[in-house]
């Protein structure tokens, strides 16, 4: 069975650097499917894809390989790491990318390879390391142990009496805001806020409102969104990330 | 020979959705080749989708699974379905996407998993399904049989004595305009209008007219087609899907 | 192992047409691991796409075949050609797409088969080109050799006095202009100019300098770049392809 390695970057798909990462890692791992997560995180946006990795990569099968590089600090005194825990390895830049990692992941430093590119770790390091990885090699023979590996925890929502006040913590394609208030906090006449606007009861699916009206959900991440059906609710709303959500009561704990 | 299952959704490249859809693909399915169809049919165009989706899965082999999720009406009581035509297999949601398949095809509705997501069928139901038929589960086995899945015709242009009479189906990057009169259809001297704008005589390419002017030509899908060489027909005419395009004789009944 | 097909086109990732061709390949070649280099080439812009290409090729383990089809002309007098360099085989219309292949470089014109669209060699002659070649077939087998393939080199900076003359040769994704002048030409205390703008030193990575300032490097093709950190410096200079780019001494002859 082919190993599996996911691609996660700000590169944006117009260049040629994704495609040099793929050659390199072509080029010195055993055959492997290469599958893009995604390239198009706004460029340097750390938070963005910290966020899309922590939905993406437990759904991937034990044995994964997941290279992560969104790296405003290549080049500089940050560190290269890579990472094993529940079965998947990981290699990125160690700038919180990796936090969604469980408490009890292995960490090592990975040491910048002579000639490497100072601006394409991606090709020049972690490419390598992910090939490494796939022929065989144990990540303790990667580099040294360490520690203290960067962890930004995404913000979360907090209960104020019957309410749970949280925010927008990451906005899709579809202008739908994915807040950090928790479905399960979701009781039977729960109401949404967005700042000052009411959105109205949480429903099931945003199929059951008309088209054009706003909407609140429980998503598919399992935290409560609001969307337009067939619109952008950040638009509508002109929220973005960090745009307070409220859910009034009666909710539940969670 | 691993399967190959193709991925055809509204979901863009930007967020977490595809990836979490292959990561259960990859997850459950014996090692498949994953090829992307496209995943920038705009939000809900049911209509696009099916143009697409129509060109593209008779160049597959058989045996290939296709994913096709655009569904704007997820989580309602539209059912989900499997099918099987040409020794290809099919999962989607039944609103009309899989209307290319021929009169022959054999359709299945899909359960509902218990503990979908109601926005996200696409990881919690259609990738599921196609991992099982990868992994040789029949068709049968996967639901109840269907007689009346929902066709939805694309619109069919029609003789109007020595003239052809159709209409733009679809607008590709290059602002290209695809009609549905038939190629066969060309005479020795037919010439193509849109709208009140006069094209000219059917070119065998656009590379046979300067950078710049309008063309028509029989296009790839055997279809006529109006472009503007190095530029956008749908931008120079204004004119979109549904845009009026006619063929002016003599021409051949195709 | 399975051999690898890369693709490198100006057919935009939200139309039927990547995926046409994929489909072909799928079904007429030996098991493949298709992989994107990229579709976003700017419509017709063969210079982008050379110079993209020249970069990611050699990336690649030997056995790749390459499937490079910007193509203007498609449809024209202009040559279909396949090649073989370093052990890599490549298809490609014959405009200067394959400049960047070696002298040693060897040729043949490949035929246009019966019933292929004008407007779409991609789909009907280039792909099948690239299957028969995966399938083993020699490339003489293809067509007749040639020697007189187009070749388009890119421009190349030029020494004046102790200073470097050259120009922008790509714009990427994040704005970042990559020029003609070779990284082995920069010396202790060599500054960029654009334009009529000083850039200052050149420094080891845009991580050195702050947020949002002009900063110069010498980028991972091995080519003087000019950057914005964290913005981009074609919109902050108003300077793109072909613009002049300065490096002044004390420089390296290179």
């Amino acid at each position: 069975m082919p190993a599996i390695i996911t691609l996660l970057t700000d590169f944006g798909s117009r260049d040629s650097y994704v495609a040099e990462v793929k050659g390199v890692i072509a080029s010195q791992a055993n055959p492997a499917l290469l599958i893009d997560i995604t390239h198009e995180v706004p460029p340097g946006d750390v938070h963005a894809a910290q966020y899309i990795f922590a939905r993406v990569w437990p759904r991937f099968p034990q044995g994964t390989v997941h290279v992560v590089v969104v790296d405003p600090g290549v080049g500089t005194a940050r560190r290269a790491i890579a990472a094993e825990a529940a079965g998947h390895f990981f290699v990125a830049p160690d700038n919180g990318l990796l936090t969604s990692l469980p408490a009890e992941a292995r960490f090592v430093e990975l040491p910048v390879p002579p000639g490497a590119s100072p601006t394409f770790h991606a090709r020049d390091l972690f490419a390598l390391a992910a090939a490494q990885i796939v022929n065989g090699t144990a990540l303790t023979h990667l580099g040294h142990s360490i520690t203290d590996p960067v962890r930004t925890p995404l913000p979360v929502a907090r209960k104020d009496g019957a309410s749970w006040v949280g925010e927008v913590v990451y906005v899709d394609r579809f202008g739908t805001l994915i807040s950090n208030i928790p479905g399960a906090g979701v009781g039977p006449a729960a109401r949404v806020r967005v700042g000052d606007r009411d959105v109205g009861l949480v429903r099931r699916t945003f199929g059951e409102v008309p088209s054009g009206q706003l909407v609140a959900f429980v998503g598919s991440g399992g935290m409560v969104e609001v969307a337009v059906r067939g619109g952008s609710a950040a638009e509508a709303l002109g929220i973005g990330v960090r745009g307070e959500v409220r859910m009034d009561g009666p909710t539940r704990s969670s």
